[in-house]
C-alpha cells in the first residue's frame, strides 16, 4: 500500500504509522529499505516512523537479512508480548475469554460456563471479573492493553451498537457497550458473533488473503459472517449474513421465526439432537446431546447418520443459493462443524455443486475452519489489534 | 470529497480533475468557492481546474448564486449536450441502442428487432452499424464521444471480460470487446446486463444515495445486479447476482440448470407464459405472449392472475432469503415488471415480509424499476460517463 506524503497533518501521519506496521505485520520480516521502497515514503521518513515504533515496543530488530550489495539489512518485526488485546464471547451458557498479542498468539484461554442464560447485568459483571482475574494472573500492565472486543450473538445497531435481538440470550434492545466502557474503564468494541468468528478467518486462518468468503457457524442456530471485497460486510443495518433461516425444506419442523423448514430447524446443533430423539426408529438410546449424537454416528447407528447427512444436505443447499447469490471464493464452515467435518464434508460438497450453477460453483471451495468454538472469543479479540493496523 | 495536493503527480491531477466534476454533478450547481471549501484545495487550484474543465467544455456557468456578503458566485453546472456516451444491450431478439450526453439526458434510442438471437459476429456487425448510423444522425464529431459500454445477458470474466456464459443467446466463451473495439475505433465496456441496470438505478433511477440496494430484472429469466456499499459486487469470479436459480418451489417446473423449481421457472417473463399456456382450467385462450397474459388478468381471468400471483409469492420468498442475506436498504424489480407491478407488489411485500426475519425486513424497501426494458443500455452508456466523475 502506498502511503502518502503528510506535512503536519497528523491523521496521515497515523495512517502512515500504521501502513508501516501492516506492512511489517504481513511481511514477517522486512527491511527499512523495503518499507521505504513498498510505501513510497523517503528513507528519512519511514526511518522516522520505525523508530517511533521501537521506541514504543510495538516491533523489534529480528536480525540481519540478506545483502542486495551493500551492508546487511536490519529485519523489523512485530515484537511478541508486547501488547495485548481481550476477546470475550457471550454464548448462551459461557463465557469465553482470550488473550491475544498483538503477533495474534493467544497467551490465555479460558472459557467459564453459566447455570443459565446470561442477563445483561450478568454478562456485565462476568466479564468484569474475567478482566481483572487475567490481568492480574498474567501480570499485564493497563498501557499495554489496546482494548477489549466482546462478541455477541445476535443484531446489533450498526452506529450505536445497542443490541437490538439476540434471540439465544433471550435479550432484545439491550445496551452493552457503554457499561462495560464504564466497567473496564479502556476501549471496548462489540461485534455480531458470526462477523467475529469471519474476522479471525481473515485474520488468523483460512482466509487470510481472500476478498470474499462467508464464514458460517454451526452451533445451537446458525449464522453467518460476510467478508466482501475484503472487508466485513454488514448491510444497511447491520444484520447481512442471517441464512439460518434459508428455507431449505418445505416438509420440514416449524422454526422459532414462525416458518417451516428453517435451515436451522435441520442443520444447526439444537435441530439435529432435536431430530435425532424424535426419531424412534432405532434401539439405541440417542441420548440428549450433540456429543452423544456424534459417538453414535461413528458407532455406525443409522439413524445418527441420517440426521447428520439430512443437516449436510441442507446445509448444502443453502450454500448453493450463496454461491449462484455471492460467489464468494471460499464459504469456511465454523464453530462446532470441525467436530464432525470428516463425517459430511463430501455431502455438502456433492450437494452445493448439484444445486448450484456450475461456473461459480467451479470457482468456490466449501472448508472446515481451522478454529472451533472460541473462533468469536478470537474474533472479538483481534478487532483492537486490528486498528493498530489501520485495518 | 477531499482532494489531495498534487505537487506533479498526473495522476492526482486527474483524480482532482473528477472529484470536482462530481461535485459539480451531484450538487446541480455550485461556486468555486464551495468547490474549494469541499476538496480542500486552494482557491487557485480549483480556478486552475475549473478553467481547464470550462476550456473542454465538460461544464458551463449556469448564473449567478446568491451572495454570502460579497460579490454573487458564479454558479458552476455540467454542460449539456457535450460529450456523448452510447450504451447498447443486446438481448435475445434485439438490440436496444441509446445515446446518452454526460449530464444523463438521452438523445437517441433505438430499439432493432433481430428475427433471431443474435451470433457474435452478427451482435458486433449490428453494433456498428447502429453505431455508425446514430453518429452520423446526430452529427457526432468523435472526440466527443466518450465510449462505448454494452450490456450482455450472461457471465462476463472479471478480468478478460470475455462472455464465459450467454444461455439466452446460446454463446460461450466469446470474446467480443477487442473485435468491438477494432471495429469501432473508441473504448468500449462490456458488462452483464444485471449489473448495468443496477448501475443505472444508481446513477440516474431511485437507487442514487443507496449503499446496499439489489436491482432484481424480471424479463425472459431471472438475474440481478448487487450494489454493496456504494459500489458493483461482482464476486470473485463476476458472477455474483445469479438469483434466478432460487429454489422456490419443491414441486416445481424443473429449470434449464437441472434443478426443480427454481425462481425463474415460476416468476420469469417465460415461466409464467409457459405455465399460463399450460393451464387449461378455464376457457379463455391465454395466448402465446405476455402481454395477453397481461391483459386478461386486467380483464378479471382468474388462471392468469393466478399465474402472476404464483410468480410474485415465488419472488416475494426469493426477495426473503436476500433480506435475510444481504440485508439491503433497497430492492428494485425491473426490466418487465414495472408493466404488472400494480397487480402483484402487495403479494411481494406481503410474502416477503412473512418469509423474512422481521428487523431487516423492516429496513427494506421492495420497489418497481422507474425504468422499462431500456435500463441495460442505459446503464451500459452510464459506464464511459462513470470514469469521466471518477466513479
Amino acid at each position: 500500500m502506498k502511503a502518502i506524503k503528510t506535512g503536519n497533518n497528523q491523521y496521515l501521519k497515523e495512517l502512515n504509522k500504521a501502513i508501516i506496521m501492516d506492512l511489517i505485520r504481513t511481511s514477517e520480516g522486512i527491511s527499512r529499505k523495503a518499507l521505504a521502497d513498498k510505501t513510497g515514503l523517503s528513507a528519512t521518513a519511514t526511518g522516522t516512523i520505525v523508530s517511533s515504533l521501537l521506541d514504543d515496543e510495538y516491533i523489534q530488530e529480528k536480525g540481519l537479512g540478506k545483502s542486495s550489495g551493500g551492508r546487511k539489512p536490519v529485519i523489523l518485526e512485530l515484537k511478541p508480548r508486547s501488547y495485548f488485546a481481550f476477546g470475550f464471547d457471550i454464548d448462551s451458557h459461557c463465557l469465553y475469554t482470550i488473550v491475544m498479542d498483538i503477533t495474534g498468539d493467544v497467551i490465555y484461554k479460558r472459557k467459564r460456563e453459566n447455570q443459565n442464560d446470561f442477563t445483561p447485568q450478568q454478562a456485565i459483571k462476568t466479564i468484569t471479573k474475567e478482566y481483572t482475574k487475567a490481568v492480574t494472573k498474567l501480570k499485564l500492565s493497563e498501557d499495554k492493553i489496546l482494548g477489549v472486543g466482546v462478541s455477541v450473538p445476535g443484531i446489533l445497531d450498526i452506529v450505536s451498537k445497542k443490541i437490538i435481538l439476540a434471540p439465544n440470550l433471550g435479550w432484545s434492545m439491550v445496551e452493552l457497550l457503554e457499561p462495560l466502557k464504564s466497567a473496564l474503564d479502556i476501549p471496548v468494541y462489540l461485534d455480531n458473533e458470526s462477523m467475529c468468528s469471519a474476522s479471525c478467518e481473515n485474520w488468523l486462518g483460512l482466509c487470510k488473503d481472500v476478498e470474499d468468503f462467508i464464514c458460517i457457524n454451526i452451533e445451537s442456530g446458525i449464522g453467518s459472517g460476510l467478508f466482501l471485497r475484503g472487508k466485513a460486510y454488514r448491510g444497511i443495518s447491520g444484520s447481512a449474513g442471517e441464512v439460518g433461516h434459508i428455507p431449505v425444506n418445505e416438509s420440514g419442523p416449524v422454526c422459532k421465526c414462525g416458518n417451516v423448514g428453517c435451515l436451522e430447524t435441520i442443520a444447526s446443533i439444537n435441530g439435529m439432537v432435536a431430530r435425532a430423539n424424535k426419531s424412534k426408529k432405532n434401539n439405541h438410546d440417542i441420548g440428549k446431546t450433540f456429543n452423544e449424537l456424534l459417538k453414535n454416528a461413528r458407532e455406525g447407528d443409522e439413524e445418527c447418520l441420517r440426521v447428520l447427512k439430512e443437516g449436510a444436505v441442507s446445509l448444502g443447499k443453502a450454500i448453493a443459493y450463496l454461491i449462484n447469490t455471492i460467489n464468494p471464493q471460499k464459504i469456511v464452515l465454523g464453530k462446532r462443524f470441525p467436530d464432525y467435518s470428516e463425517l459430511v464434508i463430501d455431502v455438502i460438497r456433492k450437494t452445493a455443486k448439484k444445486y448450484a450453477l456450475t461456473y461459480p460453483a467451479s470457482q468456490s471451495e466449501i472448508i472446515p475452519s481451522s478454529f472451533g468454538e472460541d473462533s468469536s472469543a478470537l474474533g472479538a479479540a483481534i478487532i483492537p489489534i486490528r486498528k493498530l493496523f489501520g485495518r
